[in-house]
């Protein structure tokens, strides 16, 4: 094969394409430039009207709506689909919140192309906690002080366990990312102050990154749970754990309240 | 301070802005935007004449050179040239490459915008393990198996011991991303073995991600010295490491090899 990782789009292949994390000007030049060559697009729920806009008009807009656990189709039928566009030439997109390589389901869909003998490539995307930061106006790691960036998603059903190994994430040099938070608060909490996080560490959530309905918090980690249980709504809600999440006048007091724009 | 984080850029304010990888496509259009809209741009060694390029003729550009600890310009200087040329009234870029919030030192100067009063946000960016991910092909997390993704930085004086938790890192079921790793790559490699990480561990060099000189190499955690010393250039180059980087064809042998187009 050819060397087309700069972009070029030809019939019969696909582009998994990050959307980012909802703001339609935080989609990439070339996310754009894809959409707008696409002669099919398949979305996920997370994907709004002003991206899909970028479309040409002769495209088909085909919504695979996953979100939160509830999928509208399973994912062994949106690999059936893209693979099944690919092979009838269709310049295919598959468009994914964020940043498809991260929590994204990237693999099964990488898989069902190559076995099938299709070209699949992936343009990447801003990921939900860096335009987490960008609305907090923080900085997700700090010299010294949080010196490494995790990454874990907390998507597990109503009361299931989270497969998840505190003791390793419970590090006080750290900043922890905690996607699709908002059930799991809870547990995230529990977990870590028994894991050793002092209980007043400083907590950002963030609802909704980037979008016009944002909502940003911030709380300490004993009062998450509460935190997460009132003043969050339905959007995607990212949790963002440790030290950098202080804010200056944090020094004295740690308080829960409402976002406002920094 | 009204509600701007949507994008305004009154003069006199400051945005720190992710340039991405490298690639000029894979700056988000609302980076390209503020760049036109700025009447100064203050940049790093990492951001390419394409993305100059965006300026508006009459900004005036200004390297603030920073790569691999050879600064130009050090921290406090920087922070200064920002303040000034915001309190003159310009519109002001401060661009960097990938995301601000991942290793990118803003808190330096998003603090300093603030003690002078200024107004101070962030565009975010796609980081270089996006970016990275995208070119090999890979997501950097896999369902029960890469359930974590972690980011650190490699950055450290020749001879000097990195500061890191290797017994957190050696993490069979995650996945570390290395920033500026190529110096640093005997010693993650012996710490994390030392630590209980497989010695067969699969590794993805990928040096200059996005950029037409992009190169990238499998190996596994043992062979990561070797691989690092031979195979990689000058470009700023990460380590992915752990299970989600392993090819499907790597299941009977692991193997050094130079990159090819996915």
């Amino acid at each position: 094969m050819t060397d087309v990782f700069k972009g070029d789009f030809p019939a019969g292949s696909v582009w998994l394409v990050g959307a980012g994390p909802g703001d339609a000007e935080l989609l990439t030049r070339k996310a754009e430039r894809l959409i707008g060559e696409a002669s099919v697009v398949f979305y996920d729920a997370l994907v709004g009207p002003e991206i899909l806009e970028m479309a040409a008009r002769s495209a088909r807009l085909v919504h695979v709506g996953k979100r939160s656990g509830r999928h509208s189709k399973d994912q062994g039928t949106i690999d059936r689909l893209i693979v099944e566009a690919a092979l009838q030439g269709e310049k295919v997109v598959r468009l994914k919140g964020g940043d498809p390589a991260i929590f994204g389901r990237a693999t099964e869909e990488l898989d069902a192309c190559r076995e099938a003998g299709v070209i699949v490539r992936i343009c990447p995307g801003v990921t939900a906690a860096s335009a987490a930061a960008a609305s907090l106006g923080a900085s997700l790691t700090l010299r010294g002080l949080a010196r490494k960036l995790t990454f874990v998603t907390a998507h597990a059903r109503a009361g299931e366990e989270l497969q998840l190994d505190w003791s390793r994430l419970a590090d006080p040099e750290g900043t922890l990312a905690v996607y699709m938070g908002k059930a799991a608060a809870p547990q995230v909490s529990a977990r870590l102050i028994e894991a050793g996080l002092p209980a007043d560490t400083p907590v950002a959530l963030v609802e909704s990154a980037s979008l016009p309905q944002e909502r940003h918090f911030h709380t300490r980690l004993d009062l998450l749970p509460l935190a997460a249980r009132t003043a969050l709504g339905d959007g995607p809600a990212l949790l963002l754990i440790g030290r950098a999440m202080a804010r200056p006048e944090d020094a004295a007091v740690a308080v829960l309240e409402a976002g406002t724009a920094i």
